[in-house]
């Protein structure tokens, strides 16, 4: 039996028609869009299609798409190029408590050569205040980057009121878009910021496969020198078959918006619902409607997330305790403790993430298969006292 | 009828078992090989079978392999890595002049941020002399990078001598071995070099899918920072179609090297010796000996090698006039000004690269065809005078 997948944030399966654009493309092209015959022309030609439909799913301009390996590289060209770009006007940089590791890491470099660092609070939901970016402002602030959605707890961040605050002080923005774009509607114009993360993995195209946002006049350094691909912004020849499914992707998330919204949303309420009426002492974890559409992260007192997640997985049911980027990481989540989960509670959690091909069906075996492992579990448990 | 293709540097037909083995991998996974689930796990058996598929090639340990996005960011890893590894031990960095824009432009960047490079000259053959990197050598110098094969006109250099060197300085060794890997026997082992690039687009797997060789204990540092994948050296959700080709490539590359270097240098003389006899001031670019077995750089006298291009492909056939990530740059190459050409010479200059998919009969149509196209443009031409 296919098993029940709940871990659509670790990448999501690929749709048909992104199969066969993949499949097709490679069983013929090979060529490289900077060569200038009849082969590189014709991959020149996917190439650029794609970019429109990436560009189309953000309401983006074409030439404002740097297609690169994916979510983490695309997080790690704007944190750096941006610094790098602006070294000599100042050296500091303000983010969020939460961001993902891409975001942290990325920055945690930066602090080794010398750039400060301003990590800011959230609330209990895991809401940054604007306010409190704006405060944190000083001359040397060359970036600001706050994620749009939070890949742990779906938390969406107010990241077009923090862009407003970054242009009147003239300070460029990034956000880490990764979990939203293609999972929810998108747009860089609504947005204002000046940067842009996204992954074709989130929307049933190939992990492997990204892009970076750039508005024009964005000062930003490659984090990839080398050939004049990209606009001069990403060298290296270009992930043709991997791109291809992207824009496929892309354009199969924008003509199905709603209706995978509003399916990932119904199963989102329904294993909330269920969670909360047939399992004792569980918590649900963000905001209640600031939040990712297709997204549960559930605290279980008492016992650790993952023993759940083994015990599921024999069930045939594929969950995650948290970003599958951390997995094998032994420390507690950064972003359950920046909320204030205690540590004992932050290690119970399991975050499941949907797609629009997942079923009622499915959610219903979840919700049966979990309480009894629920109850084995903290029948062991020293923490459990009945 | 199909393209003759000799513009296997740009990119090469990707085999069927590579296509079969890249379709078939996307039509039935998905997963994350981070993920501690059944369909994580699968996608982590994949990337750990071409991780030993690739390290056989080069004969390295698999743990030695650090997958990446393809050669230039294989090489922007190592050169920046190392250099911010140990930019508290020194800034300075050996090169030669005939290296590809991925390292040239890589080191560029390292200039803007205080790190000194000496550039090395080469001879009229474009090899570079072991003892002017030993004489370039001072406290400061922490890395050494030299390509393996120059990619516009084939000539070997000494990298197992300069590594020696290297070593007995203690300071790590990279070699940009893109142009050379999967096309002829390369032995990290032989080489004694501490990091080594090399893409899977070069020996009949999918543009988009590399390598960075890393022996043990060599001091490195990031280029992509983020989760814990690739041992910590690369994050990011991996390319699992590309890598699964990048492997299957790999293992085809090794089983079948001797006939297809056979093959590809029996394509290269004859065509040299085709060239000598058909066309008139025609000069053979690089070494004629140490040099990659399936390139040919070929330097037609008195006419623009981007002109020859155009009238090849209109004729059916695909070549070169350089490295596939400069064109569009308008300048002369920096390889053939390097090894003493004037820049008119070096702009009449046309790169064939073969594989062993190309057949003798080809070679003829292009030796028929290209006599009458340098005819037609030196009639043309101011610089002809018959």
């Amino acid at each position: 039996m296919a098993p029940i997948y709940f871990d659509n944030l670790a990448g999501t399966p690929l749709l048909p028609a992104v199969q066969e654009a993949m499949s097709g493309y490679l069983a013929q092209h090979w060529g490289n869009p900077s060569s200038q015959h009849q082969v590189g022309d014709v991959a020149n030609a996917a190439l650029e299609k794609a970019r429109e439909q990436v560009a189309a799913l953000i309401g983006a301009e074409p030439r404002e798409i740097v297609f690169c390996s994916g979510g983490t590289e695309s997080i790690n060209h704007a944190i750096k190029g941006v610094a790098w770009a602006q070294a000599k006007k100042g050296r500091h940089i303000i983010t969020s408590n939460i961001e993902h590791n891409a975001v942290l890491r990325t920055l945690r470099a930066l602090k080794l050569q010398d750039w400060r660092v301003t990590s800011l609070d959230v609330d209990q939901h895991g809401l940054l205040d604007p306010a409190k970016v704006a405060e944190a402002i000083t001359d040397q602030t060359v970036l600001i980057t706050v994620m749009l959605a939070n890949n742990e707890i779906g938390t969406l961040e107010p990241v077009a009121e923090i862009a407003q605050i970054a242009a009147a002080r003239k300070i460029p923005m990034h956000t880490d878009a990764v979990a939203a774009v293609g999972v929810m509607p998108v747009e860089v114009k609504d947005l204002g910021v000046s940067l842009l993360s996204l992954a074709a993995n989130q929307f049933h195209g190939p992990a492997g496969a990204g892009a970076l946002y750039v508005k024009r006049g964005t000062p930003l350094w490659p984090l990839v020198d080398g050939g004049v691909q990209e606009h001069n912004k990403r060298a290296g020849s270009q992930n043709m078959v991997g791109i291809v499914g992207l824009g496929q992707a892309a354009e199969l998330a924008l003509a199905e918006m709603d209706s995978r919204v509003a399916r990932t949303r119904a199963l989102k309420d329904f294993v909330t619902q269920g969670l909360q009426a047939r399992v004792p002492h569980v918590t649900i974890n963000g905001h209640p409607e600031l939040c990712l559409p297709h997204l549960v992260s559930v605290s279980v007192g008492y016992i650790e997330g993952e023993s759940m997640m083994i015990m599921l997985d024999e069930e045939g049911i594929c969950v995650a305790t948290r970003s599958a980027c951390a997995a094998g990481a032994l420390q507690a989540s950064h972003v359950l403790l920046s909320i204030g989960l205690d540590f004992a509670v932050a290690q119970g959690t399991l975050v499941l993430s949907f797609s629009h091909l997942n079923t009622k069906q499915e959610a219903q075996v979840f919700l049966d298969k979990l309480p009894p492992i629920v109850e084995r579990l903290r029948s062991m448990s020293p923490l459990w006292k009945g």
